[in-house]
């Protein structure tokens, strides 16, 4: 056994790029990866569940949390407030556990800063057009919020380069497998591998120097 | 589509690890990975095929290649002298198209100086007693050569911090896995992806700097 820290994988993407659906289907594939639930003050869709897919809460239950500290990043999005649970993060990573993020670009960019070694991943589908298709497919949103998402994709989409890994969502099972395959190769990255225990007998780099 | 140059992977491990298999498993699941044919001055194994496992060529046929500056590394290991050809490497580059080599970790560091780019991927036995355990079972190596490839394991293992990634092989199959995940995952990092094309729609960096 290798003694490791857990890592912070952030995931994000435009409305309609099928992020919510990655990240379930990877969580299926590794049931290991824990997850962190984010705040909101967005009303609940049909079928969604406080606490494992948002936490709901008050503007003003969020504002006092944001007012102690205890979120780790913090975004407003469409109108709505959106918060991640610090001590949840450090739970995990101390737990040498890893831990999945669905989180915005301007949170993203936020944890980047607080937590530098975060694995960043950044979802789009293959077009503009497709993200449009999709958008209009969802059949919830009236004209004018698909505009606004739209415009917001492409503000978002700008960050990419700031993200580690981009994932082109053609395909769900390409994608998912994409995804798997970043979160299993950051476990074996070298940069994260801590002093190894007698049982591999590698020697520490300490050592050596 | 996305342009992207191709990625060199490097994989070493110490004799015994099991790295042959892994390439070879990993080749199977990725037929789109081209593989890099060492040359070698040792004489062909029972069931290995020149051109396709090592290129065999005589000591003096290999010193005529090193004197003319055709291999982007080269090392001698066990007596035997090993070096792939640089243009098989800058073909692969240049088309896209990823490579894999199987090298020793004095021409793995030779390759990190000449390309920083390459990804680096150390093999281990899950420890020094099973590594000694496999090499009996070959049974093809006498007690002295024995000692010298477990003492040069040593050696080698103590250059892991060097590499990118680790992979310990308890099990094979979770072994290839992850090394097959190494590769999947690295084609996804932004910093390997070039200028987007037009249908995918993202902006390049410079169109925002």
């Amino acid at each position: 056994m290798i003694r490791r820290r857990g890592a912070l994988f952030v995931v994000s993407a435009p409305s309609g790029a099928g992020k919510t659906t990655l990240c379930r289907e990877t969580r299926q594939r590794l049931p290991d990866l824990a997850y962190s639930v984010s705040y909101t003050t967005r009303p609940p869709r049909p079928g969604e569940k406080d606490g494992s897919d948002f936490c709901f809460v008050s503007a003003q239950e969020f504002q006092a949390l944001r007012a102690r500290g205890e979120f780790a990043e913090w975004a407003q999005v469409h109108g709505n407030l959106y918060g991640t649970r610090a001590s949840v993060l450090q739970a995990a990573l101390d737990g040498g556990q890893d831990i999945l993020l669905d989180i915005d670009t301007q949170g993203a960019a936020q944890l980047r800063r607080r937590y530098p070694e975060a694995v960043l991943v950044f979802i789009v589908a293959p077009s503009m057009s497709e993200l449009e298709q999709r958008l209009r497919e969802r059949r919830s949103d009236a004209e004018k919020e698909i505009m606004r998402r739209l415009d917001r994709a492409r503000e978002e989409i700008a960050t990419w380069r700031s993200y580690d890994y981009l994932v082109v969502n053609r395909d769900v099972d390409d994608a998912v497998n994409q995804l798997t395959a970043i979160i299993l190769a950051e476990r074996a990255r070298t940069s994260r591998l801590g002093l190894t225990l007698p049982d591999l007998e590698l020697p520490s780099k300490e050592a050596h120097d």
